[in-house]
């Protein structure tokens, strides 16, 4: 069942944060750090594990790379929600790290986030061929800066200020970097971590990223604060191009679930073994949060 | 000459940020990345170059851990000129990021440079052993998170809301994580590069970190806006602990000079060699910004 294995993911990665944080040092910023990163999905965490169980790891051997990829997008949230970027006062059903401490530290907790996901990717044992650590790396910084992740949030704020409406194209374009780089790279590390070829699983990662910000805009419209734990109908208030505006409902809907049938075709050199990374794929275009 | 060296090592890393912006997409982040980087006097970025040579590398082969140091220290400044944090709207001599694009632009230019901070220590040029590079990231992102530079600025922060103002242990032990670590990577890296021990150029990085504070202090005293290019007296004036507070004006001036021969005395095993550094150290506390 997926929702037991992305439970058991979050418990490990969380287990492995206690480890990591008895460690560091004990302040208000690391307690920020911590702060932001309980609560999540680990959804991204959960494609590290699993991504290396299909390339023949033990699990354990991924839980850095995990933990990771759920520091490097959790210094992303808390950098989003400062007042002056999304200014969100509630994420994962509680105040944002800006709102429980101040904004200087928000932005000092960040930081620090994103320096500890290179930390942990770079410790041996992330994994013992350090140029397997290097190549996580690489990938990593590659697919959170302003090639990956913070191109598509510039893309973004353009997009706020350009006379034209993003058309489809563009929005795809945008979340691919925006949120698909970090979910891509999720999915590749376990093929890294195992020195194989990380490009099969792109294509899995690609349309499941796709789907899971097509649910999102989703979400944006027919969720409750209550349930998905954040602010609802933002970007249709701000006037943002959704997929679900240029879409309509039923239409964003259709697409998400046709972007599931593209991942889960693209898991089939892996067979019966992926049967987990399918279920995943179901996963994102049926929650509710 | 000392000078022209700096001069040099600030044109080599600026001719290699050029060739690795042409690589990167064209937006106002990008824009803002670039501005950030410039008008600095490299000093970090020359003491990895010049580390190299002493360690019997050719200064080219440490051209990007030079620019990556670089990339770290400017995502710092940009962070740390936020409102949020120090308020300045004044470095080297020209506006800062967030007064010359805005507050959000200026959060995603940090968060940009630190990830090319890492991008650029993993790529192959970097060093062609997958071991250095992994080495390096790893270093650095120890010295750059919560167990150096950003401890430094947590340590900065509880100081302020102290019922006691910091004696001179706590600010030394501050300014160790919040400058110095940065500083004793820099120098370090050289070694690191070479694959050699960096723990000789640890005594001469620790002690030159701290003169190099104790001389900052000093200048935000004794110095005017427009030789030193950022706003003066600001430290006095927000009743924060600082060297000269404690030490006197004379006194600190008198500590900075104990330090340098400190940090001289720690070349020793180098030789002739290293009189670049030596000169490097004496600088520190001789420069009028």
């Amino acid at each position: 069942m997926f929702k037991t294995e992305l439970a058991a993911a979050t418990a490990r990665v969380q287990a492995r944060f206690d480890v990591i944080f008895a460690d560091l040092p004990q302040n208000p910023i690391t307690e920020g750090m911590r702060y932001a990163l309980e609560g999540g999905k680990t959804l991204r965490g959960y494609l590290v594990l699993e991504s290396a169980r299909l390339h023949g790891l033990d699990p354990a051997q991924a839980e850095l790379a995990a933990a990771a990829i759920e520091a490097l997008h959790a210094y992303s949230l808390v950098h989003d929600d400062l007042p002056c970027m999304d200014d969100d006062d509630l994420r994962r059903g509680r105040p944002t790290v800006h709102v429980k401490w101040d904004e200087g530290s928000a932005v000092l907790v960040g930081d620090a986030l994103q320096s500890l996901a290179f930390d942990l990717l770079s410790r041996p044992d992330c994994a013992p061929d350090p140029a397997i650590r290097a190549d996580l790396v690489a990938s990593l910084a590659r697919a959170a800066g302003i090639t990956g992740m913070v191109l598509g949030q510039a893309q973004d704020i353009a997009a706020e200020t350009a006379a034209q409406p993003l058309d489809l194209d563009q929005i795809i374009a945008l979340q691919r970097n925006k949120t698909g780089a970090l979910i891509a790279w999720s999915a590749e590390a376990g093929a890294r971590l195992a020195g194989a070829d990380p490009a099969p699983m792109r294509a899995y990662a690609q349309a499941l990223g796709l789907a899971f910000q097509i649910a999102d805009d989703v979400l944006d419209v027919t969720g409750s604060a209550e349930v998905t734990g954040k602010q609802v109908q933002k970007d249709a208030a701000a006037g943002k191009a959704t997929f679900v505006g240029l879409l309509g409902l039923d239409g964003a809907r259709a697409r998400a679930t046709s972007l599931i049938e593209d991942a889960e075709a693209a898991l089939a050199p892996y067979g019966a073994a992926a049967e987990q990374l399918r279920q995943a794929a179901r996963f994102v275009i049926s929650r509710d949060h």
